[in-house]
């Protein structure tokens, strides 16, 4: 029975996560700002657009601050899941965690860690962080769980947490195989936020137009057939068509958050997204050489944030 | 017989040219901005580094002061062939011009305008424009030089181009054919140049590194090869390795060009390079997926610069 829940790092998703449960369950965040978990401690958080209401819970930045939990979401950003799953990782002994991540390869980080039951997870939801305190619902969509095969977590404590996700008003499904969720998320975003990052436009109509010989619509469409075969060299048949899912995204001009690490030269999450599927590629041995050369490249756009090298003269050159 | 030259584009290359042919034949500059004319009539141009000299020379941005001429070297950016030549098309009826711009197209544009004989050029040269009437010369390495097939130009003519070129002091070899060597250069600069615009590294120790998955060396290995197979497909023996000149390259963390005009916003010559080998890959019906790949990253990139979308907030958004 689900009784106490720590959130694993409250941006955006991670708020609105533990808002939400705080109705139905003793919310615990767990972050890494001791001024953002005196303001949680202190004002609570405001939930505002979709949904609007105002939670209290209990925040911490400090380990030895937190009891044992039934239940955890780990809501950091990807790159940052050991970091902030290891002070905690000894908390869920007799729980599970679900992985709220984007992309793939946070649930091993975390099994590895916490030696507990972990879940699967595949949000939709979107919001937009105004304050510590203070979060815009957006996208009011489903939360696609389900076990992690390597730690054999029962099925009934994914539905039970489900439950509990749709009772605090959130949407939640449970499924006995989440990997054609997260692969059908997995596709989308890394195929749209390589391309943003890399072009820094944000998800506009570029993304679907494929009218001229180089247009970025044809890029999209290649990436995401290639991360659709390499779906279906490993046995995955997808939930949703990531195209379909680039089609309606490129009408909104959303900018992703790989462009938003871009723009502040924060290291992306394209380990976890691009890279995991040149990684999955390479070990069933399967090309993806799209997805490779993009994931390269990021790469080496983070490298040249640090990169001195021989300085040139900055005025113009030939070559 | 070669007397009167006129050189249209005065960049670091175009300088060059200029400055050298001076010493053996009456040359123009044909400019786009009237001071630049100006400066070169009134102060000459100066060279410094690997040749240190002063030459004097004439130069106008208006076309209708200017004569008729025995031969044109156009050394624009391959973006403005068409702006540059258009005013000056009528001025070589009874001579010759070569195009020594990056990339592939250049020829084309020249031949359309001009209705005069014209000839393929690719130079190694190097040089740094630190004014408009003081450039410094870097690699001596030489202009290779051929008939533009389509305007049946005679080999004798690019051979007294190529002997005066050596006479002013440049280095420059008159070739049969001149493919072979455009496309080793092409592949070369089409490689790197939009590596280094996607990540804005300057040509550094990574494009030649092939240790990690993600290293770069795979990605330019990657494209050079299939850059490669292009030339192979439409029957062009490679001049030298593109692959060598890379790791050569890769030791000097130059600048390259288009990372200057990424730098800047300014339209790069991109449709010359890698959609250029597109575009030849795509008539000829060979695959080029890499190469087409990054042309529309950076087609995607040129149109950010203006693209103005909804507004969103600038704050962290999931996705």
């Amino acid at each position: 029975m689900i009784k106490r829940i720590c959130i694993i790092g409250c941006g955006s998703i991670g708020s609105l996560y533990a808002a939400h449960l705080a109705k139905v369950a003793e919310v615990w965040a767990f972050v890494r700002r001791p001024e953002h978990a005196e303001g949680l401690n202190k004002s609570g958080l405001r939930v505002s657009g979709t949904h609007e209401f105002h939670a209290n819970l209990r925040a911490s930045h400090d380990p030895s601050k937190l009891p044992q939990f039934d239940f955890g979401i780990v809501s950091s950003k990807a790159t940052q899941t050991a970091d902030a799953v290891r002070p905690v990782a000894h908390l869920f002994k007799d729980g599970a965690i679900l992985s709220a991540q984007n992309g793939l390869g946070g649930e091993e980080i975390i099994a590895e860690l916490a030696k507990t039951f972990v879940m699967r997870g595949t949000t939709f939801m979107s919001g937009t962080r105004h304050s510590d305190t203070h979060v815009q619902y957006e996208l009011d969509t489903a939360t696609w769980m389900g076990p992690f095969e390597p730690t054999k977590t029962p099925f009934a404590m994914v539905q039970e947490a489900a439950d509990l996700l749709c009772a605090s008003g959130l949407k939640a499904v449970a499924l006995e195989d989440a990997r054609p969720a997260q692969w059908s998320k997995l596709i989308f975003n890394a195929s749209v936020n390589a391309v943003s990052a890399l072009t820094e436009l944000p998800h506009s109509f570029h993304f679907a137009a494929e009218e001229e010989v180089g247009d970025l619509g044809h890029l999209l469409h290649a990436l995401i057939d290639e991360g659709k075969q390499v779906a279906a060299g490993l046995g995955i048949e997808l939930h949703e068509d990531p195209w379909e899912m680039n089609k309606i995204g490129a009408q909104t001009d959303h900018p992703p958050s790989m462009l938003y690490d871009v723009r502040h030269k924060l290291k992306t999450e394209v380990d976890f997204l691009g890279g995991a599927i040149a990684r999955e590629a390479l070990r069933a041995g399967i090309p993806a050489p799209l997805h490779t050369a993009l994931y390269r490249l990021i790469k080496g756009k983070e490298a040249a944030w640090t990169y001195e090298g021989r300085k040139h003269t900055a005025v113009q050159r030939q070559t």
